[in-house]
């Protein structure tokens, strides 16, 4: 049976989830070919008829559902563990885990006001209104005076990214020498990053050099997939 | 050639130094069973004689000196590899550096306003006037003073250990279902802590249970490894 996708988009198809990213990758790290179901925010009466809750991705594998990118990278591992591995063994599925809770509580939240009153244009406009009310109601503020200060909150960001400029100055990847889900994980805020924004959190090019160049190949790989849709709606819509 | 591991050691010979500790249990790990050098601050000059630099621990194998506790690790792990692994893979190596550099550089500086004026007690009395001019000077402040508002840097020691707290409720190691290298730093800084106060900073039962649960698993491995030598000394020295 098929392998399926549900893949969250926004803009004129724009991917612009990071967990979505993630799985993008591990997919193509196994070098599966999942059929892909563009999934919007307007899509949760779907979503919730498949897999019983709200969020996405999701993928169908032989008639199963599963969802939470973090149960999608382990069943991917471990239905197809003759491929190319996501954790390398074990214990790096372990630590994995423990990066992946970093990076969806630390690194994420102090990525996020550098680009959240940018990144609504790049929401399907049928979208837009959900989005808006659902991030204000849990910010308890406009996306607009969410990022009001993020000149400001800058520094708190560059800092969270310290451990990581450290370790990718010290090795190519995350996960030492070739790419691994810990990267997929960790890139997948930086991809949300570019394409939510036009401005680079990383721009002041005295610093993060390492990071800087390790989201260029992260970019790269699997045949330049990170630029493989549009990026930051320059044109409003 | 016999394998030597100079140990960093305070008061009575207290295992004091996080360090020292991450190895001591990548030792017992890989089931080796060095020759320990106990030392102290004072043997500064044997430590640079041996190694060209200060810092314990080093170990020595077969006439190679490798100082730093990561190259160390790498070493054991590299040099034995017949032995139980400390990382699982290359993958898996990855990720413990990150988490490694993490612990040191986040999570070891949030802990020790919380322990350090206590700290002094556990050094040999012989150390401790290097031990508050050296580290007076780092932190430009008394050890007294930077403990003072240690209630007050409470919470942010909390919050930073969350990620550990939320993955250690899901897994009961941080490696997974087994122990390896990524529990060995990250609880070494609670073991520095446990050994450098009588104040446990996991103290509030209504927090960071599954932290503290897994902190037990951790002393308890290798024969109580965790609880081999003295803690923190209750009469005054």
């Amino acid at each position: 049976m098929a392998l399926i996708f549900h893949e969250r988009v926004g803009l004129d198809g724009r991917r612009i989830s990071p967990f979505s990213w993630r799985i993008r990758y591990a997919f193509a790290h196994k070098r599966l070919d999942p059929v892909v179901v563009p999934t919007r925010f307007a899509d949760v009466a779907r979503i919730r008829a498949l897999s019983g809750q709200q969020f996405v991705p999701i993928i169908e594998d032989d008639g199963r559902v599963v969802h939470d990118s973090w149960s999608i990278a382990c069943h991917l591992e471990d239905r197809y563990p003759d491929r190319p591995t996501l954790f390398g063994g074990a214990a790096g599925r372990g630590a994995a885990r423990l990066v992946n809770i970093w990076s969806d509580t630390v690194l994420g939240p102090a990525m996020r006001p550098q680009i959240y009153a940018d990144f609504i244009r790049c929401i399907d406009p049928g979208d837009r209104a959900y989005f808006r009310s659902s991030r204000e109601a849990q910010l308890g503020m406009t996306l607009e005076r969410y990022s009001a200060d993020r000149e400001a909150k800058l520094p708190h960001f560059l800092e969270t990214c310290a451990p990581l400029e450290r370790t990718l100055s010290e090795q190519p990847f995350l996960a030492g020498d070739a790419p691994a889900y810990v990267d997929y994980i960790v890139f997948s805020v930086f991809q949300f990053a570019r394409i939510g924004s036009p401005r680079d959190a990383l721009r002041d090019p005295s610093q993060m050099a390492a990071t800087r160049a390790w989201r260029a190949r992260m970019v790269a790989l699997f045949d330049n997939l990170g630029d493989r849709f549009a990026g930051y709606p320059m044109e409003d819509t």
